[in-house]
Protein backbone atom coordinates (compact mmCIF):
# COMPACT_ATOMS: atom_id res chain seq x y z
CA UNK A 1 0.00 0.00 0.00
CA UNK A 2 1.07 3.64 -0.77
CA UNK A 3 -1.08 6.44 0.46
CA UNK A 4 -0.25 8.99 -1.64
CA UNK A 5 -1.79 6.40 -4.31
CA UNK A 6 -4.55 6.27 -2.02
CA UNK A 7 -5.06 9.75 -1.30
CA UNK A 8 -4.92 9.72 -5.39
CA UNK A 9 -7.82 7.78 -5.75
CA UNK A 10 -9.54 9.25 -2.99
CA UNK A 11 -9.14 12.89 -4.71
CA UNK A 12 -7.81 14.51 -1.76
CA UNK A 13 -5.23 16.86 -2.12
CA UNK A 14 -3.12 17.62 0.64
CA UNK A 15 -2.36 21.28 1.76
CA UNK A 16 1.16 23.41 0.79
CA UNK A 17 0.61 24.74 4.56
CA UNK A 18 -1.98 24.68 7.61
CA UNK A 19 -2.44 28.22 9.47
CA UNK A 20 -0.85 28.46 12.38
CA UNK A 21 -2.90 31.33 15.01
CA UNK A 22 -0.27 31.28 17.67
CA UNK A 23 3.27 30.29 19.64
CA UNK A 24 3.88 26.36 19.10
CA UNK A 25 4.99 23.47 16.64
CA UNK A 26 2.69 21.75 14.53
CA UNK A 27 4.59 18.53 15.18
CA UNK A 28 6.29 17.21 18.13
CA UNK A 29 8.76 14.26 18.21
CA UNK A 30 9.24 12.27 21.46
CA UNK A 31 11.97 9.88 21.42
CA UNK A 32 12.30 9.62 17.89
CA UNK A 33 8.76 7.29 17.83
CA UNK A 34 5.94 9.11 18.79
CA UNK A 35 4.94 12.66 16.53
CA UNK A 36 2.64 15.23 19.17
CA UNK A 37 0.38 16.97 16.54
CA UNK A 38 -1.28 20.27 17.32
CA UNK A 39 -5.04 20.46 17.32
CA UNK A 40 -6.10 21.64 13.67
CA UNK A 41 -9.60 23.11 12.42
CA UNK A 42 -10.89 23.02 8.94
CA UNK A 43 -9.36 25.67 6.95
CA UNK A 44 -8.91 25.06 3.57
CA UNK A 45 -6.66 26.33 1.12
CA UNK A 46 -9.15 26.42 -1.65
CA UNK A 47 -12.50 26.52 -0.33
CA UNK A 48 -13.49 29.14 2.62
CA UNK A 49 -13.20 27.88 6.50
CA UNK A 50 -16.28 26.50 7.45
CA UNK A 51 -17.36 28.22 10.74
CA UNK A 52 -20.45 28.51 13.06
CA UNK A 53 -21.82 25.54 15.52
CA UNK A 54 -23.69 22.36 15.70
CA UNK A 55 -27.19 22.03 16.29
CA UNK A 56 -27.30 26.01 15.62
CA UNK A 57 -26.10 27.21 12.29
CA UNK A 58 -24.33 23.67 10.92
CA UNK A 59 -25.99 20.66 9.70
CA UNK A 60 -24.42 17.16 11.08
CA UNK A 61 -23.03 16.79 7.59
CA UNK A 62 -21.79 20.17 7.39
CA UNK A 63 -20.17 19.24 10.90
CA UNK A 64 -18.54 16.07 8.96
CA UNK A 65 -17.32 17.69 6.04
CA UNK A 66 -15.46 20.31 8.33
CA UNK A 67 -14.14 17.11 10.24
CA UNK A 68 -13.21 15.49 7.47
CA UNK A 69 -11.13 18.66 6.65
CA UNK A 70 -9.14 18.56 9.95
CA UNK A 71 -7.91 15.18 9.14
CA UNK A 72 -6.64 16.46 5.53
CA UNK A 73 -4.40 19.32 7.69
CA UNK A 74 -3.39 16.81 9.87
CA UNK A 75 -2.05 15.03 7.07
CA UNK A 76 -1.06 17.98 5.57
CA UNK A 77 1.00 18.66 8.88
CA UNK A 78 2.44 14.87 9.10
CA UNK A 79 3.33 15.12 5.28
CA UNK A 80 5.22 18.51 5.47
CA UNK A 81 7.42 17.30 8.49
CA UNK A 82 7.81 13.85 7.85
CA UNK A 83 8.10 14.31 4.09
CA UNK A 84 6.77 10.50 3.92
CA UNK A 85 3.80 9.45 4.99
CA UNK A 86 4.73 6.18 4.26
CA UNK A 87 6.95 6.40 7.38
CA UNK A 88 3.62 5.87 9.31
CA UNK A 89 2.93 2.70 11.72
CA UNK A 90 -0.53 3.56 13.68
CA UNK A 91 -2.48 6.52 14.12
CA UNK A 92 -2.30 6.09 18.20
CA UNK A 93 -4.81 8.40 19.24
CA UNK A 94 -7.11 11.56 18.48
CA UNK A 95 -9.14 13.93 20.70
CA UNK A 96 -11.60 16.06 18.87
CA UNK A 97 -13.70 18.88 19.97
CA UNK A 98 -16.90 20.16 18.53
CA UNK A 99 -18.39 23.50 19.04
CA UNK A 100 -22.38 23.36 19.36
CA UNK A 101 -25.22 24.31 21.30
CA UNK A 102 -26.13 23.03 24.91
CA UNK A 103 -28.61 20.24 23.39
CA UNK A 104 -26.26 19.03 20.48
CA UNK A 105 -25.35 15.56 21.53
CA UNK A 106 -23.98 14.07 18.14
CA UNK A 107 -20.44 14.78 18.39
CA UNK A 108 -19.27 11.21 17.38
CA UNK A 109 -21.37 11.32 13.94
CA UNK A 110 -19.83 14.54 13.57
CA UNK A 111 -16.12 13.47 14.24
CA UNK A 112 -16.65 10.65 11.82
CA UNK A 113 -16.39 12.53 9.31
CA UNK A 114 -12.46 12.61 10.44
CA UNK A 115 -12.18 8.73 11.04
CA UNK A 116 -13.53 7.99 8.17
CA UNK A 117 -11.09 9.55 5.97
CA UNK A 118 -8.08 8.50 8.16
CA UNK A 119 -9.50 4.63 7.65
CA UNK A 120 -10.18 5.23 4.21
CA UNK A 121 -6.48 6.79 3.36
CA UNK A 122 -4.54 4.19 5.49
CA UNK A 123 -6.76 1.41 5.97
CA UNK A 124 -8.29 -0.38 9.56
CA UNK A 125 -4.99 -1.40 11.34
CA UNK A 126 -3.05 1.89 10.80
CA UNK A 127 -5.68 4.38 10.86
CA UNK A 128 -8.07 3.35 13.80
CA UNK A 129 -6.54 5.29 16.41
CA UNK A 130 -8.50 5.83 20.08
CA UNK A 131 -10.83 7.97 20.22
CA UNK A 132 -12.41 11.09 22.02
CA UNK A 133 -15.12 13.30 21.01
CA UNK A 134 -16.18 16.29 23.25
CA UNK A 135 -18.57 18.81 22.51
CA UNK A 136 -17.67 22.48 23.70
CA UNK A 137 -19.34 25.88 23.39
CA UNK A 138 -16.52 27.51 21.44
CA UNK A 139 -13.22 27.23 19.17
CA UNK A 140 -10.82 29.04 18.53
CA UNK A 141 -12.07 31.54 15.24
CA UNK A 142 -15.71 29.93 15.15
CA UNK A 143 -14.28 26.83 13.95
CA UNK A 144 -17.16 24.28 14.61
CA UNK A 145 -14.12 21.11 14.58
CA UNK A 146 -10.86 21.14 15.93
CA UNK A 147 -8.53 17.99 16.23
CA UNK A 148 -5.18 16.60 17.57
CA UNK A 149 -3.33 13.69 17.06
CA UNK A 150 -0.47 11.01 18.78
CA UNK A 151 0.83 9.30 15.45
CA UNK A 152 3.70 6.08 16.19
CA UNK A 153 6.55 5.79 13.16
CA UNK A 154 7.66 2.70 11.93
CA UNK B 1 -1.65 -8.31 45.13
CA UNK B 2 -4.64 -9.46 42.14
CA UNK B 3 -6.55 -6.45 40.84
CA UNK B 4 -9.45 -9.52 40.43
CA UNK B 5 -9.75 -10.38 43.93
CA UNK B 6 -9.73 -6.51 44.77
CA UNK B 7 -12.65 -5.87 42.25
CA UNK B 8 -14.26 -8.76 43.85
CA UNK B 9 -13.80 -7.62 47.85
CA UNK B 10 -14.93 -4.08 46.24
CA UNK B 11 -18.20 -5.59 44.85
CA UNK B 12 -17.22 -4.41 41.19
CA UNK B 13 -18.39 -6.32 38.46
CA UNK B 14 -16.61 -5.67 34.87
CA UNK B 15 -18.88 -5.69 31.27
CA UNK B 16 -18.65 -7.69 28.87
CA UNK B 17 -18.71 -5.29 26.34
CA UNK B 18 -18.65 -1.70 26.28
CA UNK B 19 -20.62 0.17 23.68
CA UNK B 20 -18.54 1.88 20.94
CA UNK B 21 -20.45 4.90 18.94
CA UNK B 22 -17.82 5.29 15.74
CA UNK B 23 -15.23 4.60 13.83
CA UNK B 24 -12.59 3.83 16.40
CA UNK B 25 -10.60 1.53 18.24
CA UNK B 26 -11.22 0.72 22.33
CA UNK B 27 -7.79 0.71 22.85
CA UNK B 28 -4.25 1.31 21.29
CA UNK B 29 -1.19 0.20 21.75
CA UNK B 30 2.44 2.59 21.19
CA UNK B 31 5.87 0.50 21.69
CA UNK B 32 4.89 -2.27 23.66
CA UNK B 33 4.31 -0.64 26.67
CA UNK B 34 1.80 2.42 26.45
CA UNK B 35 -2.03 2.16 25.87
CA UNK B 36 -4.55 4.52 25.11
CA UNK B 37 -8.04 4.77 25.61
CA UNK B 38 -10.82 6.07 24.06
CA UNK B 39 -13.38 8.44 26.15
CA UNK B 40 -15.56 6.18 27.77
CA UNK B 41 -18.90 7.66 29.38
CA UNK B 42 -21.35 5.92 32.13
CA UNK B 43 -23.26 3.30 30.37
CA UNK B 44 -23.74 0.37 32.29
CA UNK B 45 -25.28 -3.46 31.09
CA UNK B 46 -27.30 -3.48 33.99
CA UNK B 47 -28.59 -0.24 34.86
CA UNK B 48 -29.46 2.48 32.68
CA UNK B 49 -27.22 4.65 31.31
CA UNK B 50 -27.11 8.20 33.25
CA UNK B 51 -27.92 11.17 31.84
CA UNK B 52 -28.14 14.64 32.09
CA UNK B 53 -26.01 17.66 33.34
CA UNK B 54 -24.19 19.07 36.09
CA UNK B 55 -25.78 21.76 38.17
CA UNK B 56 -28.98 21.51 35.72
CA UNK B 57 -30.69 17.92 35.98
CA UNK B 58 -27.95 16.03 38.64
CA UNK B 59 -26.26 16.58 42.01
CA UNK B 60 -22.65 16.01 42.33
CA UNK B 61 -22.97 12.49 43.97
CA UNK B 62 -24.90 11.16 40.88
CA UNK B 63 -22.29 12.93 38.75
CA UNK B 64 -19.71 10.91 40.97
CA UNK B 65 -21.61 7.59 40.24
CA UNK B 66 -21.52 8.48 36.30
CA UNK B 67 -17.78 9.07 36.84
CA UNK B 68 -17.50 5.58 38.97
CA UNK B 69 -19.09 4.27 35.92
CA UNK B 70 -17.29 5.55 33.43
CA UNK B 71 -13.93 4.22 35.21
CA UNK B 72 -15.16 0.72 35.30
CA UNK B 73 -16.07 0.59 31.68
CA UNK B 74 -12.48 2.05 31.18
CA UNK B 75 -11.21 -1.20 33.47
CA UNK B 76 -13.89 -3.22 31.25
CA UNK B 77 -12.10 -2.33 28.23
CA UNK B 78 -8.28 -2.93 29.69
CA UNK B 79 -9.31 -6.14 30.76
CA UNK B 80 -10.76 -6.98 27.07
CA UNK B 81 -7.80 -5.75 25.41
CA UNK B 82 -5.42 -7.03 28.12
CA UNK B 83 -6.91 -10.67 29.11
CA UNK B 84 -5.39 -9.65 32.54
CA UNK B 85 -5.33 -6.47 34.54
CA UNK B 86 -2.08 -7.29 36.64
CA UNK B 87 -0.14 -6.66 33.46
CA UNK B 88 -0.74 -2.68 34.22
CA UNK B 89 2.10 -1.27 35.75
CA UNK B 90 0.78 2.20 36.10
CA UNK B 91 -2.12 4.45 35.02
CA UNK B 92 -0.39 7.57 33.34
CA UNK B 93 -2.88 10.35 32.75
CA UNK B 94 -6.86 10.50 32.58
CA UNK B 95 -8.64 13.31 31.00
CA UNK B 96 -11.94 13.70 32.10
CA UNK B 97 -14.85 15.88 30.95
CA UNK B 98 -17.73 16.76 33.17
CA UNK B 99 -20.80 18.14 31.41
CA UNK B 100 -22.64 21.31 33.35
CA UNK B 101 -24.19 24.00 32.98
CA UNK B 102 -22.08 27.74 32.83
CA UNK B 103 -21.94 28.17 36.42
CA UNK B 104 -20.89 24.51 37.53
CA UNK B 105 -17.60 24.51 38.96
CA UNK B 106 -16.92 21.57 40.81
CA UNK B 107 -16.08 19.26 38.01
CA UNK B 108 -12.38 18.00 40.47
CA UNK B 109 -14.91 16.56 43.03
CA UNK B 110 -17.59 14.71 39.99
CA UNK B 111 -14.26 13.32 38.87
CA UNK B 112 -13.21 11.62 42.18
CA UNK B 113 -15.73 8.88 41.67
CA UNK B 114 -13.55 8.03 38.95
CA UNK B 115 -10.13 8.08 41.16
CA UNK B 116 -11.25 6.78 44.31
CA UNK B 117 -12.43 3.53 42.19
CA UNK B 118 -8.92 3.31 40.71
CA UNK B 119 -7.12 3.63 43.81
CA UNK B 120 -9.08 1.50 45.76
CA UNK B 121 -8.56 -1.33 43.01
CA UNK B 122 -4.98 -0.52 42.15
CA UNK B 123 -3.79 1.27 45.77
CA UNK B 124 -1.89 4.47 45.15
CA UNK B 125 1.44 3.10 43.64
CA UNK B 126 -0.72 2.20 40.53
CA UNK B 127 -3.50 3.61 41.04
CA UNK B 128 -2.80 7.68 41.03
CA UNK B 129 -2.40 9.26 37.41
CA UNK B 130 -1.96 12.87 37.15
CA UNK B 131 -5.59 14.37 36.14
CA UNK B 132 -7.37 16.89 34.32
CA UNK B 133 -10.85 17.67 35.09
CA UNK B 134 -12.63 19.90 32.32
CA UNK B 135 -16.54 21.46 32.16
CA UNK B 136 -17.93 21.14 29.34
CA UNK B 137 -21.23 22.26 27.80
CA UNK B 138 -22.56 18.72 26.16
CA UNK B 139 -21.54 15.25 25.82
CA UNK B 140 -21.95 12.63 23.13
CA UNK B 141 -25.81 11.53 24.44
CA UNK B 142 -26.19 13.72 27.10
CA UNK B 143 -24.14 11.60 29.34
CA UNK B 144 -22.44 13.82 32.13
CA UNK B 145 -19.06 12.66 32.27
CA UNK B 146 -16.45 11.17 29.55
CA UNK B 147 -12.88 10.02 30.77
CA UNK B 148 -9.65 9.26 28.15
CA UNK B 149 -7.00 7.39 29.77
CA UNK B 150 -2.92 6.57 29.45
CA UNK B 151 -1.40 3.32 30.71
CA UNK B 152 1.73 1.74 31.01
CA UNK B 153 2.25 -2.16 31.00
CA UNK B 154 4.45 -3.95 32.81
CA UNK C 1 21.85 27.83 29.23
CA UNK C 2 20.86 27.60 32.65
CA UNK C 3 17.17 27.53 33.31
CA UNK C 4 17.41 28.96 36.74
CA UNK C 5 19.44 32.28 35.17
CA UNK C 6 16.45 32.64 32.72
CA UNK C 7 13.70 32.66 35.51
CA UNK C 8 16.09 34.85 37.79
CA UNK C 9 16.39 37.70 34.61
CA UNK C 10 12.97 37.21 33.38
CA UNK C 11 11.83 38.06 37.22
CA UNK C 12 9.91 34.81 37.59
CA UNK C 13 9.64 33.16 41.36
CA UNK C 14 8.43 29.40 41.47
CA UNK C 15 6.45 28.39 43.84
CA UNK C 16 6.55 26.14 47.01
CA UNK C 17 3.03 24.10 45.73
CA UNK C 18 0.57 24.44 43.67
CA UNK C 19 -2.60 23.75 44.86
CA UNK C 20 -4.33 20.12 44.53
CA UNK C 21 -7.67 19.80 44.52
CA UNK C 22 -8.73 16.26 44.25
CA UNK C 23 -7.51 12.58 44.19
CA UNK C 24 -4.25 12.78 41.50
CA UNK C 25 -0.57 12.73 40.99
CA UNK C 26 0.70 16.26 39.74
CA UNK C 27 3.06 14.31 37.64
CA UNK C 28 3.63 11.23 36.71
CA UNK C 29 6.66 9.55 34.97
CA UNK C 30 6.28 6.83 31.79
CA UNK C 31 9.53 4.62 30.30
CA UNK C 32 12.11 7.22 32.52
CA UNK C 33 11.57 9.92 29.86
CA UNK C 34 8.30 10.95 29.22
CA UNK C 35 5.96 12.73 32.11
CA UNK C 36 2.87 13.61 32.21
CA UNK C 37 1.55 16.58 33.91
CA UNK C 38 -2.17 17.22 35.55
CA UNK C 39 -3.90 19.90 34.27
CA UNK C 40 -2.99 23.15 36.43
CA UNK C 41 -4.63 26.77 36.83
CA UNK C 42 -3.77 30.13 37.95
CA UNK C 43 -3.37 30.20 41.40
CA UNK C 44 -0.59 31.74 42.68
CA UNK C 45 0.86 31.86 46.05
CA UNK C 46 1.09 35.69 46.11
CA UNK C 47 -1.51 37.09 44.74
CA UNK C 48 -5.62 36.16 44.40
CA UNK C 49 -6.65 33.26 41.67
CA UNK C 50 -8.26 34.93 38.95
CA UNK C 51 -11.54 34.10 38.41
CA UNK C 52 -13.91 34.85 35.76
CA UNK C 53 -14.42 34.14 32.21
CA UNK C 54 -13.48 35.30 28.51
CA UNK C 55 -16.05 37.88 27.01
CA UNK C 56 -17.89 37.85 29.93
CA UNK C 57 -15.98 39.28 33.00
CA UNK C 58 -12.54 39.05 32.09
CA UNK C 59 -10.08 40.99 28.56
CA UNK C 60 -7.32 38.99 26.49
CA UNK C 61 -5.39 40.68 28.75
CA UNK C 62 -6.02 39.68 31.86
CA UNK C 63 -7.07 35.92 30.40
CA UNK C 64 -3.19 35.94 28.96
CA UNK C 65 -2.02 36.76 32.82
CA UNK C 66 -4.02 33.53 33.60
CA UNK C 67 -2.42 31.57 31.25
CA UNK C 68 1.02 32.86 32.27
CA UNK C 69 0.36 31.87 36.00
CA UNK C 70 -0.64 28.41 34.88
CA UNK C 71 2.92 27.87 32.83
CA UNK C 72 4.51 28.82 35.94
CA UNK C 73 2.76 26.55 37.82
CA UNK C 74 4.00 23.98 35.33
CA UNK C 75 7.10 24.84 35.82
CA UNK C 76 6.90 24.81 39.93
CA UNK C 77 4.97 21.53 39.84
CA UNK C 78 8.31 20.16 36.97
CA UNK C 79 10.97 22.02 39.64
CA UNK C 80 9.36 19.86 42.67
CA UNK C 81 9.06 16.77 40.97
CA UNK C 82 12.47 16.94 39.00
CA UNK C 83 14.57 18.67 41.25
CA UNK C 84 16.43 20.31 38.48
CA UNK C 85 14.55 21.78 35.75
CA UNK C 86 17.43 21.48 33.18
CA UNK C 87 16.83 17.71 33.22
CA UNK C 88 14.07 18.54 30.61
CA UNK C 89 14.53 17.99 27.19
CA UNK C 90 11.63 18.94 25.38
CA UNK C 91 8.35 20.21 26.23
CA UNK C 92 6.29 18.07 23.90
CA UNK C 93 2.71 19.17 23.84
CA UNK C 94 0.61 21.63 26.03
CA UNK C 95 -3.34 21.22 25.98
CA UNK C 96 -5.06 24.61 27.41
CA UNK C 97 -8.81 25.29 28.02
CA UNK C 98 -10.07 28.83 28.38
CA UNK C 99 -13.41 28.87 30.19
CA UNK C 100 -15.57 31.71 27.76
CA UNK C 101 -19.21 32.50 26.62
CA UNK C 102 -20.34 31.09 23.68
CA UNK C 103 -19.11 33.87 21.24
CA UNK C 104 -15.67 34.76 22.27
CA UNK C 105 -13.46 32.84 19.99
CA UNK C 106 -10.08 33.93 21.15
CA UNK C 107 -8.42 30.94 22.55
CA UNK C 108 -5.39 31.11 21.45
CA UNK C 109 -4.23 34.53 21.64
CA UNK C 110 -4.95 33.49 25.37
CA UNK C 111 -3.15 30.94 25.39
CA UNK C 112 0.02 32.41 24.00
CA UNK C 113 0.53 34.23 27.41
CA UNK C 114 1.67 31.12 28.38
CA UNK C 115 3.58 29.51 25.43
CA UNK C 116 4.90 33.32 25.07
CA UNK C 117 6.85 32.60 28.76
CA UNK C 118 7.73 28.82 28.11
CA UNK C 119 9.44 30.07 25.13
CA UNK C 120 11.46 33.17 27.08
CA UNK C 121 12.63 30.49 29.37
CA UNK C 122 13.53 27.98 27.92
CA UNK C 123 14.08 28.90 24.02
CA UNK C 124 12.22 27.66 21.15
CA UNK C 125 13.88 24.16 20.57
CA UNK C 126 13.04 23.26 23.89
CA UNK C 127 9.96 25.09 24.94
CA UNK C 128 7.97 25.05 21.88
CA UNK C 129 5.58 22.29 21.84
CA UNK C 130 2.88 21.02 19.72
CA UNK C 131 -0.15 23.05 21.33
CA UNK C 132 -4.18 22.44 21.23
CA UNK C 133 -6.04 25.84 22.91
CA UNK C 134 -9.78 24.44 23.00
CA UNK C 135 -13.31 26.78 24.33
CA UNK C 136 -14.87 25.61 27.21
CA UNK C 137 -18.28 26.58 29.43
CA UNK C 138 -16.95 26.39 32.96
CA UNK C 139 -13.32 25.20 34.90
CA UNK C 140 -12.68 24.33 38.19
CA UNK C 141 -13.21 27.46 40.71
CA UNK C 142 -14.48 29.38 37.71
CA UNK C 143 -10.44 29.58 36.86
CA UNK C 144 -10.14 31.17 33.17
CA UNK C 145 -7.75 29.25 32.39
CA UNK C 146 -6.54 25.47 32.23
CA UNK C 147 -3.42 23.77 31.13
CA UNK C 148 -1.80 20.12 30.99
CA UNK C 149 1.73 19.56 29.76
CA UNK C 150 3.73 16.64 28.64
CA UNK C 151 7.30 16.49 28.83
CA UNK C 152 10.12 14.57 27.54
CA UNK C 153 13.45 14.41 29.92
CA UNK C 154 17.22 14.17 28.96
Amino acid sequence: MDVYSNLKNLGIELLDATPKGGIYSPVRKFSDKLLYLSGVGSANAVQQNITGKMGDTLTVEEGQEAARRCMINILSNLHHYLGDLNQIKSFVKILAFVAGDNTFYQQPQVVDGASKLLEAVFGNEIGMPARSAIGVNALPGNIPVEIEAVVELL
